[in-house]
């Protein structure tokens, strides 16, 4: 068998790990070179494919690759386009495999979350629909941790990490301001559909710090909220609470669309965050300040799980063993042997079940309240957010890597997406 | 001469770093048995000393005094309360020298910013105006960064090199995604008045990022602005904004002013990052993103500059020192005697030249487009944020400490405030 080349492209939201996975990818591939030929990257993910803007990763030193490990982002540039069904596009299926004809590519590896792994379900097809013989392999990636059958995602550690550690210590702060001057402090954290970046903020109530989760499994309920909120300031003075983007009243309206208009009359974009805030301000009269963490969540590299660093990298290592041994429409999955002591292993699933599912926060995992986490989902989440993995700092900031991303010479001629 | 007690307490808006200067005071006092028989630390600043709601530091262990030095927050709590002149509230200042007779303080250390150090000039001339011998240190402290002489005030690096490393991990973010996706980030930082902290914001530049800062120092003009974000946008396909929350219009009022009304006409505070992303996303059509960072920028302990946990140390410390030495109504002042390599030595300043003066930004520190940050500026900043100081981390989060905050035993009448 001659060597093939191998396609990697990341795709959907970015993580502060989803390039320890890239490296995990390609310092495998590069330990083959009788089977793997050259790992080439797609610059902005599927798009990189179609319009056969290819980056060949060969041209990066063995450092630049193991910086990929400490470095936030998608190096090669991420995307969010999702492949129609082969009849709905034919076009781009065909496209493909002229491009993968032209760079001699046998593998692709598709580093993304649920949409992603659809579009890595349809390229795994190719061989069956189309004749053309490529093994896909899907690397799991999103913080929203909602991807079936693995027991958590890489990306959703370090998140989880990063939220409780900023809401543990942003709950230190108001704790001394209480007396005189802010009593609540509201944190807006991701997690549209699914509440397990909200669920990580729940993690400081064994750190003695009152706190009410609002996840978007559960209906919120104004009434409930504004007394379980009151009750936790009159026996601490003050309190925390950390509310999901997706966090919606019971008709289905996010609690961030507010149907606010500026002077001039324009739909004014908010945030769950001032809502909340506002709400217990206008009820109850406690000063408050509140933050979003948007991007800074997903992006902190800074402050990573350890135990993610190395769970992305190792899913990125196995897509590439399990290509080596003929495997195609699947993805590597994270299997939990043990809680405590935390022990876990690379499985895993076949893509069919993995494409278009997500995985909601289980009902046991969140109180009967509604507003925090049970012991369940303590010993669910804290295992993920294990051990400090701190990137180099040099002149007082990290030294992260940015690559050189040298494009492959196309032989085709161009196509319009 | 017999030892006297200490007060010390925690004033304004806490830090990561204000415990730092907590235990720099603790320690030094514990070395000095026979001029400082014990601190007893106001509760809530100085509200504690006007209650006569003293804590026995006494009580806490070397480990407990220790852990200070990495546990953000007012590990004593905090107020937002300034003492009126001694002309219109008379009664305050006899009350302070009541309870300080009560409980034989013979020196108070306050450590806060700008209207702090005005309380603490005031209680500094009890020995003057009510024959009161008192002497009276000004531990500096405040993330904005705005007391006059000294050259930085501890509690400012840390949130500099926090937004530096956010605004750089979230700019390596959006530039993976702007392909189809998000071209613009936008950050709210602290600073009503002085733009310090968004000057930091700046530094990303020379790690490659295109991006504007919008300071409270330069009115903002919409035209120029959207005119610079088009120019980046052009030229790297994204770019990141850092806004000061205290950015201002021509007229004066704030950009996070802007008068929306919800559904039920109240009021809606929003933040100034929604407002410049909107005004962004109308004119140029750019999707966006934008985080506000509040209470987490100044309570991240765990991105400290490990050269500003020193200097909060230090500045503790020397308020001490110098006060063992007679001194009163002074400061402790950091003094810069290099930036490349960078040192400083403690100074001093008199608290009637610090008290409500405001450092702002010097107009030599922005570029002429009022944008960016000149090199100037990058050799002032940088020193501020080297190191790192991480605290230690268990379980998965960190392991900050909360003392006993044991009450002494009252030994007057109550006092209403």
């Amino acid at each position: 068998m001659t060597a093939k080349n191998a396609f990697y492209a990341q795709s959907g939201g970015v993580t502060a790990v989803i390039n320890a996975s890239a490296c995990g990818v390609i310092e495998t591939a590069r330990q083959h070179p009788d089977k793997i030929a050259n790992v080439y990257a797609g610059r902005n993910g599927i798009i990189g494919a179609l319009t056969e803007d290819l980056i060949d990763t060969s041209q990066e030193s063995e450092d630049a690759i193991a910086a990929l490990r400490y470095t936030p982002s998608g190096a090669f540039g991420s995307c969010r386009y999702k492949l129609k069904s082969l009849e709905a596009n034919k076009r781009e299926y065909e496209r493909l495999i002229e491009v993968f004809k032209a760079h001699d590519i046998g593998y692709f590896f598709y580093n993304g979350g649920g949409d992603s792994a659809d579009t890595c379900f349809k390229v795994s097809q190719l061989s069956e629909t189309m004749g053309f013989p490529v093994q896909a392999i899907h690397v799991p990636k999103t913080v929203d941790n909602d991807l079936p059958i693995t027991d958590n995602c890489p990306g959703f550690g370090s998140v989880a990490k990063y939220i409780a550690t900023s809401a543990l210590e942003a709950s230190f702060d108001v704790r001394s301001m209480a007396k005189t001057s802010t009593k609540i402090f509201v944190l807006e954290v991701m997690g549209r559909h699914a509440g397990w970046i909200a669920a990580a903020g729940g993690l400081i109530e064994d750190h003695g710090m009152p706190v009410a989760v609002l996840f978007p499994e559960i209906e919120f309920d104004q009434d409930r909220f504004l007394a379980k909120v009151k009750a936790m300031v009159d026996a601490h003075d003050f309190c925390t609470i950390v509310v999901s983007e997706g966090a919606k009243y019971p008709d289905g309206r996010f609690l961030a669309e507010q149907g606010t208009r500026d002077a001039f009359g324009h739909a004014q974009l908010g945030g769950a965050a001032p809502v909340v805030a506002n709400l217990v301000k206008e009820a109850l009269g406690y000063k408050f300040h509140w933050a979003v963490a948007d991007y800074l969540q997903r992006a902190a590299r800074h402050l990573a799980s350890k135990t993610d660093v190395e769970q992305a990298y190792a899913t990125g290592r196995a897509a590439v063993e399990l290509a080596l041994t003929g495997e195609n429409a699947i993805m590597p999955t994270i299997d939990r042997v043990s809680s405590d002591p935390y022990q876990w292993q690379v499985g895993k699933a076949p893509l069919s079940e993995v494409a278009n599912v997500e995985k909601f926060m289980p009902r046991e995992f969140i109180t009967d309240d509604g507003f925090g986490i049970t012991a369940a989902c303590k010993s669910y989440l804290l295992p993920l957010i294990q051990g400090e993995d701190y990137p180099p700092f040099e002149n007082g900031l990290p030294r992260f890597v940015t690559l050189k991303n040298t494009a492959v010479e196309k032989r085709l001629d161009a196509f319009e997406l």
